[in-house]
């Protein structure tokens, strides 16, 4: 039985609404302009005052962290569907695909990967993305649809790579040309030293 | 007949050395520590005052761009050298592996590349480096070493995308990796749509 007063429950109503808006503004900023982007533009776009940003978000790596962490939760969401693919080379095309154009999209991304070389997102969630990547990466060798002399570090350095140098505006369509000369360098076809 | 005094000549020969130790300062903190690098430390390591560093180079970019215009120069060359080798393919690797390695290593390039999309050089040697760059790629097609459907601004977008992946410090040997991939995938036999 609740006692709290109906105007507590709206301030709270309003609370959770004006973090989501936060959290939305953010996402389409970070991903338009990267982790540079000010605080005073995220407020303008969701609509609420500086004040209401830091909040609930005291540091801008605080905001940034939350919304990697929500895009990283759908990127795992991804994963685990292109693992359900019965075929385990169309699967990592599929995974490569997202990852480059996950990176890509997301300049904040792509900057703290650059600066720190490692993810602003809760641990759990960190290691869950670096299993699944894994798994995708031994199944697609098992099926002979990746070379074996290539590691996951190779993959996620490579992923930076088309992400960072994709990041540019206008050059969305390269990002698919890069990723292609790529894909087929990991053939095992592919490997100079095929026999 | 020179009518200067040996005092005038001495002042011109020592600002010439300070201007030739200014450089090489410049190149080696930019190499390490990319375009953010401080004048203050550059004018240290010359053992020059932070004045003469300004005088000879008003603006962090006029350093920036002649730092780079004398390593553009050095690149040049080795390209010509390349470009004499009898084999086509041979040629094309070293090509690509020089410029990964270049990038990679100046920082301060990789940074430039990144956010203008273009070097801070003298015009004439973008364009000659853009041309010899050119003459490559397509003697490397024609000798069937290099896949016909990528383009010269292919190459430079996979080569920045190579550099930026690894400037991060102890990721020299992964350098090397990536660009293997890169050079497998860039094979005509490597092609998907390979006959």
């Amino acid at each position: 039985l609740s006692t709290e007063l109906p105007v507590e429950k709206q301030l709270r109503a309003d609370a959770r609404r004006n973090r989501a808006r936060v959290l939305e503004a953010a996402d389409a900023v970070f991903a338009a302009e990267g982790a540079r982007a000010g605080i005073e533009e995220i407020a303008e776009r969701a609509g609420v005052g500086v004040g209401t940003v830091c909040r609930n978000f005291p540091t801008k790596e605080d905001l940034i962290a939350e919304v990697l962490a929500a895009r990283c939760e759908e990127l795992l969401g991804e994963m685990r569907e292109a693992a359900a693919d019965p075929d385990a080379g169309a699967a990592f095309v599929r995974f490569m695909t997202t990852m480059a154009d996950f990176s890509g999209r997301y300049k904040a991304l792509a900057e703290e990967l650059a600066a720190r070389g490692e993810l602003p997102v809760r641990p759990g969630l960190k290691e869950q993305l670096h299993e699944a990547t894994d798994r995708m990466v031994r199944r697609a060798q098992e099926a002979k649809a990746l070379r074996t002399d290539v590691t996951t570090a190779d993959l996620k350095l490579v992923i930076s790579g088309i992400a960072q140098a994709t990041v540019i505006p206008g050059v969305d369509a390269s990002r698919q040309r890069f990723l292609r000369i790529v894909l087929d360098g990991l053939r095992p076809e592919s490997a100079a030293d095929h026999p």
